[in-house]
């Protein structure tokens, strides 16, 4: 089995360093990431700037790409048109992410970018995220859960003709305190921001974005539902946005837009 | 009518400019958009730097503010958020951007992810692109398109309900050469990213990554279709990403995990 | 004659605009300038990421090179190195810069570190600098002070056999306002920097730094005296900064690091 | 003794570790440095953004400073504006830098910027770089060579009175091969710059910055001599750059420019 594993914590994160560790068991891993924290980057190219690469040792022997300045889609890009070019992944995954990634969040996620990108490119992908913002989280059972997930290809069966992957959420808790597995939608939940103001020494007015994590949704085929009971919670995403239900109702207003 | 306007091409984009002046005849119109260009940012925020903001002359006596490095999503919080926290806006709209976000490259857009961000908030919101990407396009054309459907109140009656928004994309084309309004579903177009590969004088490998544009779509009810055949094209979109139909096809697989 | 024209303020800044419109009479301006502020940069290189160039218009019929993220030396590089290749300037001159460049502070200037790159590509430099921070000064005197300066050529001969340039700053009052020239030396006024601490909200410490401006120079002969009584202040700089009157000092103490 | 130590390689560089492990054998030592790479940074000041700071381990139980962005004139004054506030340092340490620091490139030198706003901010400061631009130097002799002259205080006896700071230059040679200490004065060589140039997919000019090494001095007295000829060149550098030989011949010009 061949694996791009990329991230937006960047290459020194812990998330993606145990991931890598655990997915060598199961084939060649190649590594890229941003050399540092992309958060809340979203689907973001670095489409007006270039992108340099370096490597970096993950550990004695077994090293990674980093890109300067880079997003975790620029990161799937160089994986698959360059170095994977001639010998393709069959996975490109995304994670761990410090964090997780739930409800209206996922369309700020760059770590599910990472992976709608790798579908962008035709291949099978999962994003997989815990649900700790620290270091000290449960970063095993998370790759554990990542290592099981693509040892079942049935999960990704047609995935990519159904335009679609997989966005993995791990609950912060030991391996054996997990309740299983869940097959869930997309809630409703969202980080609250708000905007702390300053002004600086020369008077000017700037501010500093922060957010406010909401309560989990109640409703039981929900991902944070899933989370926050210490399931393993996997959503197929796709990307399709078009809210077909407005559809009609939108055509018979059409009428009155003619002129 | 007040209505915030940002967008990812920046503050000194023909497009927000000409939009502005357009706006401006149905109200108070709040400008704030990134002091450059934005482009391919995406749904993302800047949550690991500041936003400071300055003001930035529109034409004669009408200013609007400029995010520096900001993104669309930035924007749409320094405005709601604060500059119109005591009289909050009817309208949150985005664009006019420089080039039509049309099937997959909508998860790539920082213009519809201004829009989304209105929308999180609880405003009723509009992206608005023109398919062109120079300044000499007819932008005129979406501006008056942008005014008449924000004149058209039914377009959004319980938009904010069905957790949507619209996405409007206009042909570069006069105004009397528009063959009208279509309501569309988003395509599969995409653009194909490619990298092109270099090497810096100290012997480094970077790369710039480039886009073709792909064929439009031939499937009448798209995004891309429209505009490619001069209609208006309007898409409700909305932030559930969950493929429901995989949903039951998964849950069949989910006995497998169990450990 | 040819002039290479950049600055550190930007190519949308005032300054660099009314210089390039009065330097044309003078001959052929090439300008070339930062896409945007790049203040207290510095003698500083980009030498970890590429320079972008756009065209951007001065004025109708009149274009200038605006490198995106670029430093004052950037720009010299650019202009040098490759537009004016063929065709060599006979001056680099950097500015009119918005704020003075006087005593300690010169070390921290781009504008005077452009006229330095000039100097090191082997072209007679100058930096020129207006003591008003805001676009509302007297850049029209700079600018003749500058023409006047370029059109007596006694003043740089030998200046780059010298290894030196010139650093003029201009006082902010109308041209017939000013008492005269005065050659200075660089006296030891320097801005008093300070940090304000703030607290994120995600309980992180950051830092803004504000300056507090020096009192001016009370030694007859140097710049900041001359600036503060009306006078353009002309100071010779090189690119030594050995302390000479050290070099005995220090060799006496030498043989005790013997080892 | 207490010591603040910065450079401008980044807080992951080796440089930088390998020295504060040393200087830790004197005293108190705090270390503040940029998240990564400011290379070329020369004498800048990040004025128009904020300096956010984070704790880095730089081994077990010691840890640094990391700024965001910054640069080494910014962690001087991270250093003693806010962390070592109450209690000062006795001196201000810049490197170990990866790359020598002779001639003209001094000016371009983010480590000697760092020293010389140590020695504006009052305090007794050495620069100091090992001729070695990869991790596989000898930094640990550089490191025995700083502790060595940190402990040698009359060589900065009266250097903050004299406006002065020491740059120190160590040849990449083991300790015993090393012939010795030199005082110098600052040479005349400089690194060629060129540009390359290249073209992006969109078509659009851009470029990348190298450098060619220059054939090192041939007069005795230079700090490049000192270095090619396994010496440990120490120079004392001060921040006047007033050229006095030319002050007399330019105000015998001055007549010409009355008007």
């Amino acid at each position: 089995m061949r694996i791009l594993l990329v991230n937006d914590d960047g290459i020194y994160a812990k998330g993606i360093r145990v991931l890598a560790n655990h997915l060598r068991t199961l084939g060649e891993v190649v590594v890229v990431a941003p050399d540092r924290q992309k958060s809340a980057a979203g689907h973001s190219l670095t489409i007006n700037d270039v992108l340099l690469i370096k490597e970096v040792e993950i550990e004695e022997g077994f090293t990674g790409i980093a890109v300067v300045d880079g997003t975790p889609t620029d990161c799937v890009l160089v994986g698959v048109k360059d170095l994977m070019k001639d010998d393709p992944p069959d996975f490109v995954v995304s994670g761990i992410n410090h964090g997780a990634n739930l409800g209206g969040d996922i369309l700020y996620s760059g770590t599910v970018a990472g992976a709608l990108e790798g579908l962008a490119n035709g291949f099978k992908s999962m994003a997989i995220s815990l649900d700790v913002h620290s270091d000290e989280g449960y970063f095993e059972t998370a790759a554990v859960v990542a290592t099981k997930i693509l040892q079942t290809p049935e999960l990704f069966e047609g995935i990519v003709e159904e335009r679609s992957i997989l966005n993995v959420n791990v609950p912060n808790v030991p391996l054996d305190e997990l309740n299983g597995y869940r097959i869930t939608r997309q809630g409703k939940t969202q980080y609250e921001n708000y905007l702390e103001k300053y002004v600086n020494p020369q008077g000017k007015t700037f501010y500093w974005i922060g957010g406010d994590r909401p309560p989990h949704e109640l409703e039981e085929d929900t991902d944070s539902f899933a989370v926050a009971n210490k399931y393993v919670s996997i959503t197929p995403i796709n990307i399709d946005l078009t809210n077909y239900a407005l559809i009609g109702k939108l055509k018979k207003i059409l009428p009155k837009l003619m002129f």
